[in-house]
């Protein structure tokens, strides 16, 4: 997978591999000659696709990417694709949450829904491309709250929960999260791609 | 008019007085009665009436108030009715630059349309309301540039411009401006209320 963050990888083999027993899952730091690319498409679809292509490039073996955020209702759907650098610096997850509840601060609970969005790319070395999507709504409180998770999940309570995201239980959380949703959506699909190279692999 | 903004009282004087040339315009320093309201509705619009509804409360006087913002393309129309507290500190102009010029920064040239927009309210002491609406098109850049105006004038050039909002003189950013074209829409409305007060005003 075209990612670094060891907490998306470890999402990624919780779920693939219930699909696929014996996927092992490769992170960028396992691919030396991945050339970080810029994610500048105006969507997730766009930039997952980027990342998918990238990883495929460095390293001629399948590879899935995904693109993800949060799209709040009062700031019409951003930070969307600016998730991770809302606050000017780079995955500062406290900074960003920071600034998302400062810009918030007069938006009344009425109007705080939102959604976390993600899309997945699925590239292979013959020229298969794949994206599908998965989301999760609910709406952003007022303070911090949990440990867990990583991103916005602090501030983000799903429909029908009382708890953030980064309050829930990982297995609890795949179970309605975007990625979830998405990983899964794309698991057959994977298994599919991966099933001619046989048992060798894994 | 409903702002202690000492260079948006010029600005409404500079216009009006060319339609209505005895008026007078008080700002909210004059009017200590006025209770500030909480900006907190989605719309330019919505946070004008509400600013100049207290401020004709406040003193019985016919009150002008405007809300005003930057429309960025690739935001989606953000910052919008959150532009004076965008990085989070209210109205601090070069936080509020810095934070867009660094969301905007993997985005290209082609993608930086945005749009200051402008909606003023005017309430008058017999019921009357009328809310007026101006533009500005142009494009974000990528330094701050210029030393005029306020607000995002510094990362604003104009369409048909080579020069920030921020580097124009005051009466050439009045001729093209969003508030500029809002207050002149306005101005005869302002100048009909007015008249049956005759002259003992001014």
């Amino acid at each position: 997978m075209a990612s670094r963050n060891p907490k998306k990888l470890e999402e990624l083999h919780r779920i693939l591999v219930t699909v696929v027993p014996a996927v092992e899952v490769l992170g960028l730091d396992d691919a030396p000659a991945y050339d970080e690319p810029a994610e500048t498409e105006p969507t997730f679809e766009g930039n997952a696709l980027i990342k998918a292509r990238a990883g495929l490039a460095a390293t001629g073996l399948p590879c899935l990417a995904d693109d993800s955020g949060l799209c709040v209702d009062a700031l019409n759907a951003m930070p969307g694709v600016l998730s991770a650098r809302w606050a000017g610096r780079a995955k500062d997850d406290a900074a960003n949450n920071r600034l998302l509840l400062e810009q918030l601060k007069d938006v009344p609970d009425e109007r705080r829904g939102a959604e976390f969005r993600c899309a997945v790319a699925f590239c292979t070395p013959d020229g298969q491309e794949d994206v599908v999507f998965g989301e999760m709504r609910g709406r952003i409180i007022r303070t911090v709250r949990g440990t867990g998770g990583f991103g916005y999940d602090a501030v983000f309570v799903p429909d029908g929960e009382t708890r953030t995201s980064a309050e829930m239980p990982a297995a609890e959380k795949d179970a309605i999260s975007h990625r979830g949703r998405s990983l899964r959506a794309v698991a057959p699909i994977v298994a599919a791609a991966l099933a001619p190279l046989g048992s060798t692999h894994g």
